[in-house]
């Protein structure tokens, strides 16, 4: 790649998934590899068997403010964001990696305590850490790659068929919603705001029992905003989609702040709940099961033919859609 | 930890190796770790099987200055330090996920160059880039993990015993040289030792043969100076070690710079060389079987039951060691 690419053109003007989907085209196929990139994790043979392996990564002063999360708090999350990829594929996280970059005054013990975080969020979610790397940096970055078991079934961002029904877990825009409040600097949000933001819900009960009953046809985790995330399942799946504004479920906390705004809700990002659809004819039986997943799950719209992702008002018109969502760079730092 | 630590005490003041010894025995061993952190790679038991797991990352204005490096070199480079740690125990990289964090202004050609020297570098070590992230960071800094099969046989740093000889491959000294030279910014270093910083050797057929065939005890790559890295092989296996100064392994490159000191090839760092120790009854198989190992293969001294490292002189006299090697957080930036 790059060839016929103007040298000046930076990332920040091609945007992340830009260059992602530039960079995806050219990588080659290898031996073992079930599912390649542009998957919320690849899906590798090892030792007979498929895992999954993810990484992502936590940048200060791009994901989080140091006066927002406690060390231990951007441990625990920098491990939860993984964990909510391996959900999104039905998995179970086993093993994992950290690659710590961290300023030379940083403090001693306020590393150890990002550590803890990260061990403790491990722990909680059935997986060790069993490595990492620790290197100077001029900003604190947490990388951590998850190796986790993977589900019988596969499940990706491509099986998506129009008629499907589209639905979601948990609430949208809580975690949006306080970093808006936080950047804003008026009284602090919420708690319960705040603690969607700090502890992503991390769905690994619903993701494996969605990926398992064989009931969903495509799964992404909502990280870059639900219209952002809808976009990658539809582009994947080669199908567009419709939206009920008013069935996207907040909080009573979000509901309090926002009314009835659904902005943050759409296009805020920091969700980490599942996104998923599933084909008419299963949708009783999800509805029968729905105990199994351990959170509420929201039927918010339909699968379509046309390639567009389009959201619809109360009173059936369509409603323009502001910003699509998240990219790391083309919006300032939260 | 952090009890009983004063707060302010910063990662500068402990230490990487220092702080990264109090991590490991805060760390839980999970159930299907085989072998935890403290290693090259850990040992994971996976779909039935043992896989090397391990993570290393390169950061700008700590690990290269991007006036010596292009951005394909530091691709290139990221992907073979890793592959470094599996060749130390005797594996074979397969996948690996990249996290980069990119400045907002980096060009998309530059990018791609990078990414280019990362899938291409993994080619030639029989490797996949399965898949990554991306994100908006001050400093770029390229996290990868690599997933590898592992050896039937297990070696790590903690089998060396009194008596073992003392292997090394290759040569010594050229890349801190490098580093050196172009830190004064005197005339650009020979090319033969700029290039042994930009492309580390990763010497994955040696890595393989030296654990395969069984002769080997213990093993380490060297990556932040040798002193270093055959003190942890002391510490892990608790023993001492006596090197002679006149037979550490040197390129003609770096005679010619810097005749018979040989500080930069005990201590400089960046080699990725292995270090390994085998008992004395298997050094004549080794030396029958030398041409396996694609590379050349240096007797530098012997283990010792003393807890020292010790250096000897021409004379056998002991020789003052200097700078025990390179801590990201106690020196300055290379």
């Amino acid at each position: 790649m790059g060839r016929g690419a103007p040298p000046t053109r930076s990332i920040a003007e091609l945007g992340e998934f830009g260059f992602l989907a530039r960079l995806l085209r050219r990588l080659p196929v290898a031996p073992g590899t079930v599912v390649g990139p542009g998957q919320d994790c690849a899906v590798v043979r090892c030792g007979g068997r498929d895992c999954l392996l993810t990484v992502d990564a936590l940048v200060e002063d791009v994901h989080f403010d140091a006066r927002w999360l406690s060390p231990r708090q951007v441990g625990r999350k920098s491990f939860l964001v993984n964990a909510s990829d391996v959900a999104a594929m039905g998995g179970q996280p086993r093993f994992c990696v950290v690659s710590l970059g961290v300023p030379a005054e940083y403090a001693a013990r306020q590393l150890s305590a990002l550590e803890d975080g990260i061990v403790a969020a491990a722990r909680d979610c059935g997986a060790a850490v069993v490595g990492g790397n620790l290197t100077r940096a001029r900003t604190l970055f947490i990388s951590i790659t998850l190796l986790a078991e993977a589900p019988r079934r596969r499940v990706t961002r491509q099986g998506a068929c129009p008629g499907d029904r589209i639905y979601v877990t948990g609430t949208l825009g809580d975690a949006a919603l306080a970093v808006h409040e936080l950047r804003r600097g008026r009284r602090r949000p919420a708690a319960q705001l705040v603690r969607r933001f700090a502890e992503p819900p991390a769905r690994l009960r619903a993701g494996r029992y969605l990926v398992e009953s064989g009931l969903v046809s495509a799964m992404i985790d909502v990280s870059d905003g639900l219209l952002q995330d809808l976009g990658h399942i539809c582009a994947q799946s080669r199908v567009g989609a419709r939206i009920d504004a008013e069935r996207i479920p907040v909080s009573a906390a979000y509901r309090r702040v926002c009314a009835t705004d659904r902005t943050l809700a759409l296009s805020g990002g920091e969700d980490y709940e599942l996104l998923c659809t599933l084909p008419e004819r299963s949708v009783r039986n999800l509805e029968r099961d729905i105990r199994q997943l351990g959170c509420p799950l929201t039927c918010i719209g339909e699968i379509t033919s046309g390639r567009r992702v389009r959201l619809m008002g109360p009173d059936g018109g369509e409603l323009r859609v502001g910003e699509a969502g998240y990219d790391h760079f083309r919006q300032p730092p939260r």
